[in-house]
């Protein structure tokens, strides 16, 4: 392990994260808000900090593996997210420090679980606001993904660092430098979230509003102003927003490919159709089932796609409290929780691709039971899948359900119900925000124990980094000196 | 496909129920039930129709291969479903056929769901009752391994048969011939399912409610006569019935090891050190959690080893209804209920050995992420397990979740909770039999519509035969003529 590279990219990352704070903190200088003098403390702490890793650690070794790779991504994940805490427990705006870093994980990760209440958003800083739902701006497409496009190029094996931070079982560069493949990505994210803003302005939303709104959406994380979500805004703002919700779950080599004008390519990619079709058979019956509680069509319509929106693309914004509604209702929504939308977006879930290619390999093996001679190849986008690809589809999916009923059962220990439980794990391990229950759209994860909070926080940060991250930072034997590596 | 012989077996089965039913007809005749009636016309069906298929399609060329092994299993279960449940519709003990082939497939899955209200359980006749728990029995060790046992071997290829029936990810043969191993496994099904019948009978029980309930036992269903299932009888007729379903959620190898002698090796099982260790933390944690609803230390014991017991090894039995303990033992349950207990068992649920395989190649996965040169291989039992093995328990991982949300799913359109339709999934597709809330203990699944009952039928054979048979089943390549099979 070459720990000198590990420490001094963490000093980078606190370096950068220290740079972002300055913009809530111009909100808070603005606005006149006490909040900024918890931001200029944490931003000196954490340059200070960050100075001192690239200083000290300047590493004369620049090559890292797989290994590095996802060392670094975690503990850079769980770092920013110690660091991002603090401005919410300086400024006394949440006191408590494993409530601040739940609600700061749950931003990076793009979840928008919280543990304040209504009325408690409501009444914190525009500064503090802003960082909160600018974290899932940050977190969406990756912090190491940024570092990568604007940091001048470290190593040639960066991809290790993409590989371990961008979600997806394939993960490929759309032009053969890594960082422009990271600058194109994040050229297309700001383009989108401008273009979010500028059309919920356009519909009479302030800056301010548009920008936290617009965060939220293209993170999809979920975290907004009001007690009620999204749910007081009109229907025009309604719209842009489930409509950008989706458009955040796409696979966003989609976007690279239109941007090169290979809209044909684009346009045959297999998971972008079965995301399209999951989200129209999900309207559609939600539509179908939640008509009676609305009496219009259209308003019917508008709530059931804003919710599948949101749930499916693992936002969390919400415009009903759908935890009221029927038993078809709720369930679909779950579902779609665990489906999550395409790899290479910023959404969160098991990924429609990884499904797909399960059904394909399931498909495989069903002919190979009836024609054992017969070599079943599985394709998909166009392509040969390999095998290893396929295991390791196959070996997540299995770690996936492992997690989930481990994190399931720690929480079981607390005095809440079954649905309560279990959609909570759900809507916390894939990064939706809002679960059933009693941390349906209207309730908050306050009712949750400490510890319990820093299990749901750690469930956020399995979901987002896809798990591996996370269990190698805590193998001893990642953390063997280098020798051992030169020895491979 | 080799048609003849398929059809020609399933004459076989239905001359072997007819038989089968003789032993509950005899029942009816000693205690002058009108059920002797509806019995006699069903064996006079069933011997009638067996005869003219086994008559008719006697084949001429008796091989066959995988494919044909899981048609005849999957064609078989639902032909002595339906036939099995011709007697409650004459007799008008359950008029509507829908509700009496979800019993009888109940019974034969060795589930154990009921549609059946506790009073209408105990105003049933003892023939008919006999009958519906004589199906755990026979459905418990396999009707078509029962078929190699005692019909003069008709192929080579049995072992298609077998592998397609049994449950569990590995297959094997204690001995070298098929129809020996066949024999072994009844001969100790029926010793252990004796030794229960004396113990129940020394325990004070009558000699039917003792058949009835080692039935039960054995084939881990969980049908009894009683509206409390095991609530009033003694503690320790509890104790009893609680160790024999512990016993037959063994894996039926080490049985047979001791029975050679071979103890040490039966003893090195890391299934059944897996299993028992399983059992142990869920009895200690629900014990602590349920002391306070009974007081007595020795009491919460026996309350919560009986009801581990009965989830684990999908058994189904109750002597308390757990719906209304605390939320830690209801998800302990709800968690037990996916497990299931050892392969090679009488027991549902995805089989331990499956999630030890699975838990390996996890563990294989991350060693090959931090020594990605380094070969890891896997292995159970003191065996190296190969790729395709690993690989099936795979797939077979995805598409059971594939299976179970597709009938989550079409549950989700019945009027009832959250917590009601996905624990009747799960106690179904599980072959537990009692979910929580509307299907607890103390409900039963007449709640639901016909087409839902059937669903759940569905779901039943699904997960005693392990999906694969009925999949293929309704593939229209599997009846593709026998050419197509020479030419491979």
């Amino acid at each position: 392990m070459n720990r000198k590279i590990v420490f001094y990219l963490l000093g980078k990352i606190l370096c950068i994260e220290a740079v972002l704070m300055l913009l809530p903190m111009a909100y808070s200088i603005v606005y006149a808000e006490k909040s900024v003098i918890a931001f200029a403390i944490t931003i000196i702490f954490s340059l200070g900090l960050g100075f001192l890793l690239t200083v000290i650690n300047k590493p004369k070794d620049k090559t890292f593996f797989a290994k590095e790779g996802f060392v670094i991504v975690a503990l850079s994940w769980i770092t920013l997210s110690v660091v991002g805490a603090l401005p919410f427990v300086i400024s006394g705006a949440i006191p408590n420090f494993i409530d601040a870093f739940f609600e700061t994980v749950s931003g990076f990760t793009t979840t928008g679980a919280t543990i304040l209440s209504g009325e408690q958003i409501e009444a914190m800083g525009k500064g503090l606001l802003f960082w909160r739902s600018f974290t899932h701006w940050v977190g969406g497409m990756g912090i190491l993904v940024l570092v990568m496009a604007i940091v001048p190029t470290e190593s040639g094996r960066s991809i290790h660092i993409v590989r371990a931070e961008m979600p997806g079982p394939i993960v490929g560069k759309l032009v053969p430098k890594l960082k422009s493949t990271a600058k194109i990505l994040y050229l297309i994210y700001i383009f989108l979230t401008v273009l979010e803003v500028v059309l919920l302005l356009a519909g009479g939303m302030n800056l301010y509003e548009s920008l936290v709104h617009s965060f939220g959406t293209a993170g999809t994380g979920g975290f907004g102003v009001r007690a009620d979500s999204i749910g007081s805004y009109s229907p025009y703002i309604q719209w842009v927003i489930a409509i950008f919700m989706l458009i955040f779950g796409v696979n966003f080599n989609i976007y690279y490919l239109i941007l090169v004008r290979k809209i044909r390519t684009a346009f045959k990619s297999e998971e972008l159709w079965c995301y399209l079709g999951i989200v129209v058979v999900a309207v559609s019956l939600i539509t179908y089932n939640i008509y009676h509680l609305f009496g219009s069509f259209w308003e019917a319509v508008r709530q059931s796609a804003f919710q599948v929106a949101s749930i499916i693309s693992t936002t969390g914004y919400s415009t009903a409290d759908f935890n009221l509604w029927p038993g078809l209702s709720k369930g679909i929504l779950f579902i779609l929780m665990f489906i999550g939308a395409c790899a290479g977006s910023t959404a969160g879930g098991i990924k429609i691709s990884r499904i797909v290619l399960l059904f394909k390999r399931i498909r495989a093996n069903l002919k190979h039971m009836l024609h054992p001679r017969g070599a079943e190849a599985v394709r998909f986008e166009g392509k040969g899948v390999e095998a290893e690809t396929l295991n390791g589809v196959m070996v997540y999916f299995a770690l996936y359900f492992f997690c989930f009923v481990i994190i399931f059962f720690i929480l079981l220990f607390e005095p809440f119900g079954f649905e309560t439980n279990i959609s909570a794990v759900a809507a916390c391990f894939n990064n939706v925000g809002p679960g059933l229950s009693k941390v349906g759209p209207i309730g908050n994860y306050d009712i949750y124990s400490p510890f319990a909070k820093l299990v749901l926080s750690f469930a956020m940060l399995l979901g987002r980094l896809e798990i591996y991250p996370l269990i190698l930072l805590f193998s001893p034997t990642s953390w063997l000196k280098r020798r051992k590596i030169k020895s491979r």
